[in-house]
């Protein structure tokens, strides 16, 4: 198995993105993901009740449908909060792309970022649709993973490769998010390609698996989008024998995790105004749920969160929120210790005595820069 | 009815405090509030698993003793996390005072605020209490507001006086509390001392509903503090007929929830680094509970707080927040609306159109000084 901290498009796809207008920098804001063939998609969307346009039309054309060419995505408006007319734009926007890529409008999953609460632009979207298309190359993946970034100040890439018999099989993914990333899919937006041929269910159940110990793994400010989302398509075009269980279902789902926790780490590097990655794990829980909450509560406090950008070695702030979690963890039986403050990865490892279950939770420190971005976004 | 913003104690209470050296600064660090007659006692305390040391102590004086007659409270050292000793050294501060009073160990109550896991200097105490008894007076509450002070910028005092029959009714409310505040009782010691006659039941039932809308009814940054206490002493001096029930009770009842609501908006007014005072009020809602859950999620939003501090009419933050908190709202029926927010003070309203219930909360922006503040605090 060998990871690359690039994006390298597996066999059958190719991609573009273009500067729309969406966003007024003049920055590439419309990106294209394509697959000759159709694909089979694995989805996980926000669990926020306000979810966006683009994520309701996700789930409808997911109902009526078992295969997929193309992810439209474009950053800069959120297209949510945008009632009826939000869904309309959504839709218009696959019919668009869906008639000049001559595909079906359902096959094609449409993805927004940015500001919430504005029309979407859909004219701006409608203007660009045609140079997108022609524009579509495997080079292209370098475009589209930048158009679809917000905050970010770098692009979230990684791909892995492996073998199952004599085919080679590749996994590329791209993300975008640095800040408002909580678990349960915060704002965060991954693409992830692979010409593995599996089976649906295999592919739902690596995904799942995937996720959880990625995307979910991770919280910047405790604040949950209306637009996060993960797709995954699988092309089959690697010709490899259909995966289905047994180990070539353990082989992918380990390239899958590996590529997933590649980028929510990056996610976390690039959280908006961090100095700090911090690793926080919490041994002997009595479940791995309990093991969450706890490292949750330690991840999503403002005052520990302060403490580590401030180098200063509050216990006092861990053992605050260990006990603010709700659970009933023994005073006598808690052990907490921190790696050196100094440096810009911390270890935090908190040991609450009641069992055997772990749980990693990545974040970062809160700093002035952070309210700095987040006061002047709009 | 009347209401003082400054405190002044009710007949038969005396207080005073002095610098006895745990607070590096040589400011007032021990405060000693004094009922001249044993009075009765109504407690509430953090909710957090792992309560401070003078917490635990409390519980177990309160199940020993009906009658208390001072309250201990140190500032600089919170006597958190501290085993064992942790305990003894309540205990004996407890004892050391006790006897300089001649009264006994368990009619005292202890408490404590500031910096977790580092042990009480408890011989700093046993040195200072001779002279923090002999300067007891009704002056002295004057500096025992100031004692129990950490971050905070101003004391927080008010005081309510009404008639029952011919007597006037005293109640002197004192609090400090500036971060680390959130619903469930966060950093946030406060003393009421009143003069009433009152049965305990009364004195229970009022002390319940005015904590739960008054202190649980702000956060600054969702922290919840290991040593969190409302105390209310009533000594019976004031000689009205006792308050059990009916008007009386209604009326003691209306006093007690203003002082606290006095104090409660006071600590939002002097949270780390505000810059804004917020009240957000969450309509419509099936029940208070909802309501309340709501407007909790956008008050802890750090991408809401921040765009407050911005004066930014980010209205995407309010609706994820509203969406992220679980809430079954449908979008066409979520309203919002934000007053100018260029003000010191900012109203924040959400209907979402599922019942009747209301419910308000009151929270700061959260601005780089917060962090300033919180990086460095040792």
């Amino acid at each position: 198995m060998i990871v690359y901290k690039r994006a390298i498009l597996p066999l059958g796809f190719s991609a573009n993105a273009v500067a729309s207008g969406i966003k007024k920098s003049g920055k590439l804001d419309l990106a294209l993901f394509y697959s000759q063939t159709p694909a089979k998609a694995s989805c996980k969307f926000t669990s926020n009740k306000l979810p966006a346009a683009p994520v309701k039309l996700n789930k409808e054309y997911l109902r009526k449908n078992k295969y997929f060419q193309a992810l439209l995505v474009n950053s800069g408006n959120a297209n949510a909060f945008t009632g009826k007319m939000g869904l309309v734009y959504a839709r218009k926007s696959a019919q668009v792309l869906g008639l000049a890529l001559k595909i079906k409008e359902n096959s094609v999953l449409v993805n927004s970022t940015g500001i919430i609460g504005k029309p979407l632009p859909f004219l701006k979207i409608k203007q660009a649709v045609p140079d997108l298309v022609k524009g579509l190359s495997r080079q292209g993946i370098n475009k589209a993973k930048k158009a679809i970034l917000t905050t970010d100040t770098f692009s979230k890439e990684a791909t892995v490769r492996f073998k199952i018999g004599k085919s080679t099989v590749t996994i590329c993914a791209v993300a975008k998010g640095a800040g408002m990333i909580a678990p349960d899919m915060a704002t965060m937006l991954s693409f992830i390609l692979t010409d593995a041929n599996i089976s649906q269910k295999a592919l739902d159940l690596s995904l799942n698996d995937a996720v959880t110990n990625s995307f979910n793994c991770i919280t910047v400010d405790g604040c949950m989008s209306t637009n996060d989302t993960v797709i995954l398509l699988a092309n089959a075009q690697a010709a490899n024998p259909l995966i289905k269980k047994g180990a070539n279902l353990n082989l992918f789902s380990k390239a899958l995790n590996i590529a997933c926790l590649e980028l929510a780490k990056m996610i976390i590097r690039d959280a908006e105004g961090a100095t700090k990655f911090i690793k926080i794990t919490v041994e002997d829980a009595r479940d791995s749920k309990e093991a969450r909450k706890i490292a949750l509560s330690i991840a999503n406090s403002s005052l520990f969160k302060t403490a580590m950008f401030g180098e200063n070695p509050n216990f006092g702030r861990i053992v605050s929120s260990v006990g603010a979690s709700g659970t009933e963890v023994k005073e006598e039986d808690l052990k907490v210790s921190l790696s050196p403050l100094n440096k810009k990865e911390i270890d935090v490892t908190v040991s609450v005595g009641r069992g055997k279950a772990r749980q990693v939770i990545y974040t970062s420190d809160l700093t002035p820069e952070y309210i700095k971005i987040n006061a002047a976004y709009n």
